[in-house]
């Protein structure tokens, strides 16, 4: 089995406290097998550290930048969810992947890349996934990227 | 178990009329436990209430009430898909909220608060769900929220 | 049973060669018995033959006949996903369409009936599903139309 924690340390990352549930919604759910992530923004304990529109106030490492640390706070959701067991993950299954862009924006998946590659760094063969990525007029708080997450977990 | 009618009663909502299907998709479909609601737009019974982009043309407060609205729909097509036995929800799955806003908009979370609490104020605990809210260029018939619906279901 | 083939055959269609995975994701995925389809762009066997936005560049015929091209390279990815035996299709469950749009189009459900009919005509009730349809700000590639989607598989 592929050791996140060990992998997560090699690759010089560090979780994220995961986000408190917002009153009115949760950061995940676990239905069956399957775990939905709520869309995840580039805040990473509490900073805002990514703002701005892709094509217009911020390039493009920039955003993938912030599409990684959209999925770091994936990750730490996920952590919570198997309660700290990794080798619960069946697989990522699908990511969303939503980037606040201009109208002549063309180059979305090189940015949801940013999500996509971190998975798959971290989790090994069970981070790759199915994906999906647009171009959104606005974001919350105009952030540049929000990624939101179904992975399959052993019960 | 929470009593939805009576729950709606007391909020002094009515659920509209679910809307035909349209020719060419199903307003909802059940695969295994898993209830999948098609996107719903804020036309109540067959009228248009809410048009317009949010940050230009609509309110935050208004464009709240649409999502509300949009909410009451994926209801009305819940108690169809359980056959108004509202016992068989296990739980509100995930909302994907679209809001129809202007380039520079930031409040998406708050509009989305709009179908998120309308959902566990008539379901509880049954209602609390993972959720994306995002800010999209265009939606159907110019309307300033759609959302759709997973939800899990007694079989 | 639809004999699957035989229909595309009658309609004129044929599938394009399934898009190789791109490194850092997959076209499909399958889970239980979901099969997830990563976002379809109207790129047929490696022809760029859509571009341009919805209400801009490009009519609403036109946007249809692309909604249509990303139908097709969905099947293409089932097709694979089943080893070519169509009787394993339970339904296609949902498709998401984001159509790349200007601020002011509303037209969105006359595009997304060009992926839900092509769905229906092939598959016959099989392809009946739910849908959401939004119009976002910019698309990869710059192309009008991109289709993702769950499908129910026998195992």
């Amino acid at each position: 089995m592929h050791d996140v924690d060990a992998k997560l340390k090699e690759l010089g990352l560090e979780l994220p406290t995961p986000a408190k549930a917002v009153a009115s919604y949760a950061p995940w759910q676990l239905q069956n097998d399957m775990l939905y992530i709520s869309g995840q923004i580039p805040v990473l304990n509490g900073e805002k550290k990514y703002i701005g529109k892709v094509g217009a106030d911020i390039n493009d490492a920039t955003a993938q930048e912030a599409a990684r640390a959209c999925a770091l706070n994936i990750l730490a959701h996920v952590k919570s969810a198997v309660n700290n067991d990794w080798s619960r993950i069946i697989a990522c299954v699908r990511l969303c992947v939503f980037v606040n862009s201009t109208a002549d924006y063309t180059n979305h998946p090189a940015i949801a890349n940013g999500a996509s590659e971190l998975m798959q760094s971290v989790l090994g063969e069970r981070g790759v996934h199915t994906r999906a990525a647009v171009g959104v007029s606005s974001l919350p708080l105009g952030v540049p990227v929000e990624v939101d997450a179904i992975f399959r977990i052993k019960l």
